[in-house]
C-alpha cells in the first residue's frame, strides 16, 4: 500500500501528515512558517524522519504555478508574504525527498478534502472559501479540483462597495477595495482598530462583514453555481457570523433562483468544513493519492 | 447513424435545425417566439416534416429546471417573459416527438458548442457569454457543461456600481443594478435613450460599458479561472467595444495573476464565437449527440 504525505503550507504555519485519510493519519506535524529554506527543511527532516512516503501532496498559499508543462511548476509565484515570492516548493520537495509531488492551491486541496471525506461527498460542483488573513477558494468540479487558466483567486473578485455607509478604502495592495481587501481578517483590524477576535460584540462589525461575504457568495454562486459552499477561516469563528452571511445571501438572490438551498435550506447550503482546520492536509493527501 | 435535432429557444426567436455538427446541417428554420403553444408547435412540425430526428437537444433562455430527478425537469422557471414563466417545453417536445430530449440552457449549450467546434476546443475550463437583452453565461468543465445547484446564472452577479459617475438605477426588476440591469441592451437603451445600434460613435457610452463588462469579466476569471472567454451576442457588435473591455480586464487584474493571457495575449483570450450566431442552434446539436 502506497503511504503518503500531506503538506498544507500556510502564512503562518505549515501543516504536514503522513497516512491515508482522516482515519489513518500515523504523524502529524505543525511547523511555523519562516523563511523558505529553513521551513522546507525542517518539512524535509519530517517526512524523512516518520516516512517514508510513496508520495507527496502540496496545498499551498499562492498564488501558486500549477501547471504541469511550466517550468516554475511547484512554485508560490505573486505573494505579498516577504521571502516568498517566486519560490520553488513543489519542485524542492520532490527533489529532496526522490518521491513524485502533486501541488495545487491550499483551498483546492481542502476544496478536495472536503468533497472525499467531508461536507460535500459526491457533489458534482462545489467549493471551499476560507475567510482569515485573506480570501481563498477552491473549487472541485466532477471530482477533480479546478485549474483553468489558473486556479480560482476568489480573493480579488469585486463586489459592490457603497463609499457612503463604508468609506474604508480597503487594505489589497494590488486592488484596494476587492472582497479580500474589504472583508479579510487584516481589512477588519484595519477598519475598526482591533483584531476581530475583539469585537465579537459589536454587532455592526458582523453585519458590515456579513454583507460583503455574502455579495462575494452570491457572485459565486451566479458564475459556479456550486452545489454546496462550505466555509472556513478565523474570520468565520465569529458567534453571530455565518447565520448572518446565510441571510444576506437568500436576501440578494431575492427570489431569482427558485431552489431550496437559496431560501429555506439555506443552513445545510453554506455550511462549515466538516474536516475543520485539518481539511488542507488531509485534501493534501487526497491530492498525492489521485496522483 | 443518429440524426439530432438541435433548438435554440430565445426570448425573440428559436432557431432549429436538424443533422450532426457544423459541416452537416440538413434543414434549418427560424420561428418567432410568440405564445408557448404556437411556437412549441411550429418546431414540432418542423421536426416532423423535415426529419425524422432521433434525439433532439434545447438549449433554452432561462432560469430552467435541468435537474433530471426533478417533476418540472425541462421546464423554463422564472422568466420575466411574458406568458414564459413556470412553461414546460423539455417535457411536452419528448412528448409530442416521441424522442428522449436533452434540456440545458441556451449559453451552457453554445459553450459546448463552441469547446466542441468552435474558438475553445479541448479546454478543460471555458465559458461561453452572451450580451444582448440580457447577460447569460455558460461554462463548459471537463468536456461538460455545468450544472451544479442550477446552472451558472452569470447575468445576476454584483458589480461594483459608483453611482456619482453613473446615476442610473439598472433595469434588472429582480436586483436593480446587478450585471445585467447595468450592462445589457436594455440598460443601454434606458440609460441612454437610444437603442446601442444608434450610439456607435459615442466613445462614453462604450467607456462605461467596457467597464461594466471587464467587472464582471474579472469576477469570472477570479472563481472560475476560465482558459478562454468566449463572448458574444448583440451588444458586442459595437466596434469599439471588445478591445475596450480587454483592456479593461487587463487593468482591473492589474498584475496579480502574472500569465499572458490576462496581460499582451488578452485579444487571444477574451475572444468572438467562431461559430457566429448558431453557437447556440450547433450547441444545442452537441447536447443531443452527448445524451
Amino acid at each position: 500500500m502506497r503511504i503518503f504525505g500531506g503538506i498544507e503550507t500556510g502564512g503562518s504555519k505549515w501543516e504536514c501528515a503522513i497516512g491515508t485519510g482522516p482515519d489513518d493519519l500515523a504523524a502529524t506535524v505543525t511547523i511555523p512558517t519562516t523563511s523558505p529554506e529553513e521551513t522546507i527543511g525542517r518539512a524535509v527532516a519530517f517526512f524523512q524522519r516518520e516516512g517514508p512516503v510513496n508520495v507527496v501532496g502540496i496545498g499551498s498559499f499562492g498564488p501558486v504555478d500549477q501547471n504541469l508543462s511550466s517550468p516554475t511548476w511547484g512554485y508560490i509565484t505573486t505573494t505579498p508574504k516577504p521571502g516568498w515570492a517566486h519560490t520553488d516548493v513543489g519542485q524542492e520537495l520532490s527533489r529532496r525527498l526522490a518521491v513524485p509531488v502533486a501541488f495545487d492551491t491550499d483551498v483546492n486541496a481542502a476544496a478536495l478534502g472536503e468533497h472525499r471525506w467531508g461536507a460535500a461527498q459526491g457533489l458534482e460542483a462545489m467549493c471551499y472559501i476560507t475567510v482569515g488573513t485573506g480570501i481563498g477558494g477552491g473549487v472541485v468540479v466532477g471530482g477533480r479540483p479546478l485549474h483553468g487558466l489558473l486556479h480560482p483567486e476568489f480573493g480579488h473578485l469585486r463586489i459592490p462597495h457603497d463609499r457612503d455607509a463604508d468609506p474604508f478604502d480597503g487594505v489589497c495592495p494590488f486592488h484596494g477595495d476587492c472582497w479580500e481587501g474589504l472583508a479579510a481578517g487584516p481589512a477588519i483590524t484595519a477598519r475598526w482598530g482591533k483584531p476581530a477576535e475583539e469585537l465579537d460584540d459589536v454587532e455592526a462589525v458582523w453585519q458590515l462583514e456579513a454583507g460583503y461575504l455574502a455579495l462575494g457568495l452570491a457572485s459565486v454562486i451566479s458564475i459556479l453555481s456550486p452545489e454546496r459552499i462550505v466555509i472556513g477561516g478565523g474570520v468565520m469563528n465569529a458567534p453571530a457570523l455565518l447565520s448572518l452571511v446565510r441571510d444576506e445571501v437568500a436576501a440578494l438572490v431575492n427570489g431569482y433562483l427558485l431552489v431550496p438551498a437559496l431560501g429555506p435550506e439555506i443552513a445545510e447550503y453554506i455550511v462549515r468544513p466538516a474536516l475543520g482546520p485539518r481539511a488542507g492536509v488531509l485534501g493534501a493527501i487526497a491530492l498525492a493519492a489521485e496522483l
